[in-house]
C-alpha cells in the first residue's frame, strides 16, 4: 500500500492547468482505508499474480473511487471528507466537477497502463466502465429516495448493491483477471465481493445508530439526522404499530429537531422493534453467502485466509 | 448519419432508474450537428475501413461531445442548448451531474462494443481517454480565463486547441484506427484534424462579430455580451492605442451595458484595428495546414476530397 502512496504523490507533478490538477492530487494524497485498492491486490494474490503490475488497476480503482466522492460531496453539500475541505468548498462546483471528469478518465488512462495481455486489458476495461455505470445508478436511486414517500426493503438492497457492492466486487475481480484467474474463479470472487458489500453497507447502517462514538470515523446517528431512509429505517416503519410509525414520519419529515431528542425518540423505536437484531440477520446471511463463495475457489494462497478475515473484521467493526 | 440516429433513439430504452437514463436519452435524440461521428466515418471511409462497424466509435465520439456539453451548461448557468431547456435546468444540476458522468462511461462502453482487434480497440481506448482529459484541460484554461486579467494569443490558441480541436482529430484517428490505416497516415489525419479545429474555432469567434444573423445558429455579439476573450478580443486589445484599450477593458468589464451600444463601441474598435482581417490570416494559416496534411495522406478514396471540401465550407461558412 505504501507503494499506491507514493504512486499517488508522483501521478500529478505541477500538470497544467493548476486548477484542474491541483484538486485530483488533494484528493489521492489525503489518505483513506484503500479498501478499493487493498481488494484488488489481494484478489491478485490469491491467483498468484505479479505484485508489481497490479499496481496499474489497484490505482485506477481507488482513483474512480475518489472520482465518486468529489461529485457526491457536490450532490450532497458536503463541506468536510476525511476531515478536510471537500473540493467544491476549498475551490468551487464548477472546479469539482471538471476534476471530477479528469479523474474518472485518469482512472481509465491508469488501467489502460496494465502491462498484460490486450485480451485481459479489455476485459478489465469492460468490468471497470460496467462497475462506473452501476456507480451512478446507485448514486441516482440514493438521490431519488431522498424524495420518496416510501422505499421497499428490496430497492434499498438494490441500491447498495449498486452503489456501495458492485466497486468492491469490481475489485476483487479485477485483480483476479489480471491474475489470470479462471473464469469460474473470476465470477466467484465478484460473487464474493457483491455479498462482502451488501454486509459492510448494512453493518455500516447499523454503526450509524450503534456504533461507538468515540470509534467511529463519522457523528454518530448522522443518517437519522438527515432522515436517510436506511435498511434500519424501512424495517422499523415496516414492523411498527400505527403510534410509532406517526412518530418516525414525524421526525424523519423534517430536520429542523433538536438532535438528541430526535436521535432518542428514533432509537427508542428501533430498540422496541429490535431492529438491530433484524438487520444483524440479514447482514450475518449476506456474510455467510460471501464465506460459501470463497471456500469453493481454488486457491492455496494465504489471501483466501486474508480474505475471510477481513470479512469478518468489516462486519464485527465497531467503526 | 441516419444509422447514428437510429442507433440512439434504441439505446437507452426505459433503463432504471429513470431520472439517470431519461436526460441521456433527451441529449442523445435532440440532434445537433454531429460533426464528429461523421469525422470517424469519414476517416474511416479514407482508409476504406468497414461502414457498419464504425458505427461504435463514431457513436462514442459523439456521446463524449454530448457528455460535455452536460456539464458545460451547468458550469456556465446555460438555460437552452439546441432551442431546449438544458439538463440541469430541466432537471437539476445533480442529477446533470450523474447523467454526465453515465454518459462519459457510457460512451467508453460502447467505443468498447466496437469488432476489432484487441490491439486496435486498446489504441483507440487510450486515444479516447487522452482525448477526454484534454477536453477537461481546455474547459479549465477556459474559466481561468474568465477571471484572468490578461490572456496571451498563445494561451488562447492552447487553450482553444484544447477545448475544440483535439476532439475533431480525435475522430479522424479513430476512424483511421478502426481502417487499420497506415501509423504515419493516423498522424497524419490527426493533425488535420488539430489544424482544422483551429480554424473552425476562429471562425466561430469571427462569426460571433461578424456573422449573418439571420443565418447564424446562436445570437450574434454573444461572446461581446458576455466579456468572452476571443481572439478577436485579444488581438484587440494588442494593438490598441491607450484610448482604445481603456475603452474596451471598461465594456468587458462588467455585463451590466446596454447590448446593442456594447456591441457597436466593441465592433467599431475591432473594425479600425482590422480585427477580422489579421484573425481571418491566422484561420486561414491554419486551413493550409490542414490542407497540406490531408494531401500527404495515401488514399483515393472519395473521402479526401469530401473532408478537403468540408475544410473549406467550415472555415468559410456564415452560419
Amino acid at each position: 500500500m505504501k507503494q499506491l502512496e507514493s504512486h499517488f504523490e508522483t501521478l500529478i507533478g505541477g500538470q497544467l492547468p493548476l486548477n484542474l490538477y491541483e484538486p485530483v492530487h488533494y484528493v489521492l494524497t489525503q489518505g483513506g482505508k484503500r479498501i478499493r485498492p487493498y481488494l484488488v491486490m489481494q484478489a491478485n494474490e490469491l491467483f498468484g499474480g505479479n505484485p508489481k503490475t497490479v499496481l496499474y488497476p489497484a490505482a485506477a480503482f481507488e482513483m474512480l473511487h475518489n472520482f465518486t466522492l468529489i461529485h457526491d460531496d457536490i450532490m450532497d453539500n458536503a463541506p468536510l471528507r476525511r476531515g478536510k475541505p471537500t473540493v467544491y468548498k476549498k475551490w468551487n462546483s464548477s472546479i469539482a466537477i471538471l476534476a471530477g471528469d479528469a479523474l474518472a478518465t485518469m482512472a481509465f488512462q491508469e488501467l489502460l497502463k496494465t502491462p498484460c495481455s490486450s485480451e485481459t486489458l479489455i476485459e478489465m476495461c469492460r468490468l471497470f466502465a460496467r462497475t462506473s455505470v452501476e456507480i451512478c445508478e446507485g448514486q441516482q436511486y440514493d438521490l431519488d429516495f431522498e424524495t420518496a414517500d416510501s422505499v421497499s426493503k428490496e430497492a434499498y438492497l438494490d441500491m447498495i448493491r449498486l452503489k456501495t457492492a458492485v466497486m468492491l466486487a469490481g475489485c476483487l475481480k479485477a485483480g483476479a483477471l489480471h491474475a489470470s484467474a479462471a473464469a469460474a474463479d473470476c465470477n466467484r470472487i465478484y460473487d464474493f465481493g457483491i455479498n462482502l458489500g451488501m454486509a459492510f453497507q448494512l453493518q455500516d447502517d447499523i454503526l450509524d445508530v450503534y456504533g461507538d462514538k468515540a470509534l467511529f470515523g463519522k457523528v454518530c446517528g448522522g443518517d437519522i439526522r438527515d432522515n436517510k431512509k436506511t435498511y434500519l429505517y424501512i424495517v422499523a416503519l415496516e414492523k411498527a404499530d400505527e403510534a410509532q410509525r406517526a412518530k418516525l414520519q414525524h421526525y424523519f419529515g423534517s430536520t429542523d429537531f433538536d438532535f438528541q431528542e430526535k436521535y432518542n425518540a428514533v432509537k427508542a423505536i428501533f430498540d422496541a422493534l429490535e431492529i438491530k437484531k433484524e438487520t444483524e440477520q440479514v447482514m450475518q446471511s449476506y456474510v455467510d453467502k460471501a464465506i460459501a463463495q470463497l471456500v469453493l475457489i481454488h486457491s492455496d494462497s494465504p489471501a483466501k485466509e486474508t480474505l475471510h478475515n477481513l470479512t469478518l473484521k468489516l462486519c464485527n467493526r465497531n467503526q
